[in-house]
């Protein structure tokens, strides 16, 4: 990459970085605690939202944020659930930036949701370099991904807050031993929480539901 | 993305084309047949060259250069299957680009080979947008992804040679119906071939092997 490139990189990644700062202090005010979804596509996380918005639901107000390269799919399955929702189609786009998310939330009823998820764009790599001002980031992997992911895309596993290790009802087919992707977890996020469950069969689903519920009463703390 | 960013990144695609196709005279000079393969992370890139050059050879002779963000697992695994193999870290890059596979051609010995497969970063959206000099693009998915990546990551799935539907040994517990990617990807190339297999019973590896040996035998032909 030239000299010009990376000037023009820098400036894109900083003017990300300040809306997203911009974001993040709107919705600190407003006491919503949000949740940026990263994934290799076909993980799971639209089926972890499916799993887990009916459960919070009515006691948690919750909004969603859609990311897809293409398609309205994901949107229309959120939809079903009733809780507002906004799609961002990309067009090719390999990840959702602040500018995009800002515009999205122009569109929802952030004086009546406690909890915003953004699903991000399937991909384990450019996700990582965009801050969308939220104040979580959950990688969701599945089993049948195998160990290795977080050696091997390291910088999406930096400094999140949470993995969730999907589609355990695979395990007894996959050749991946869960401790193994806790530990690798653990050396590029040592606070991460880890999170293995099965949206399928329900398996695991109440830890990770009393953690988003925990950090919820964090969030509305003044 | 403002006029600076997209001419900017105009004349890296461009920059990338006329390397690629310099890549490409050089390999149909030496009679060399090469196959670009794209992913999700973990769908099986690795695993599918591990259950296939130990078949293919030693009539064939195969060489492989692997794309990776972090790591240098992939080449060590290629590596013990006796084959040349030349290892591309990104250092955080989403894709592999023409430049990257030109120089790790000067490593390895393409006088002697007939095949060359070089594996693609795990990622559906980017190194769409990247070609290699490669004569086929396959892509590879997984099972246990679902049934809707061809329609929500299109740009991957556009003008492909190959797309394999990768452990389809999962397909008693996962939700896919195997009719319907094929049908997906023949929408977008409708001369893709497909192939449903499993790397980790061997199911379905003869029909993508016999695939592979026709390929070659066009490539050698004056």
């Amino acid at each position: 990459m030239g000299a010009v490139e990376i000037k023009v990189l820098k400036n894109i990644l900083k003017a990300n970085e300040d809306l997203a700062e911009g974001i993040r202090g709107a919705l600190r005010e407003k006491g919503i605690v949000s949740f940026n979804l990263v994934s290799s596509p076909g993980s799971g996380k639209t089926s972890l939202l499916e799993a887990t918005i009916p459960r919070l639901l009515p006691s948690v107000k919750v909004a969603v944020v859609e990311g897809d390269v293409a398609t309205a799919r994901d949107a229309e399955r959120i939809n079903s659930l009733g809780v507002p929702v906004v799609q961002i189609e990309t067009g090719g786009a390999c990840h959702l930036d602040a500018n995009m998310v800002r515009k999205a939330l122009g569109e929802l009823p952030l004086g009546e949701i406690a909890l915003l998820f953004i699903e991000n764009v399937g991909n384990l790599v450019c996700p990582a370099n965009y801050d969308l001002g939220e104040r979580h980031r959950v990688v969701v992997m599945s089993v049948a991904e195998g160990e290795d992911k977080p050696l091997k895309y390291p910088g999406i596993f930096h400094e999140v807050s949470a993995v969730v290790l999907n589609k355990t009802d695979l395990l007894p087919l996959c050749d991946v031993e869960v401790e193994k992707v806790s530990s690798a977890v653990s050396r590029l996020s040592p606070d991460a929480r880890f999170f293995p469950l099965s949206c399928k069969t329900g398996e695991g689903l109440d830890v990770w539901l009393d953690w988003l519920r925990g950090e919820l009463e964090g969030g509305s703390r003044p």
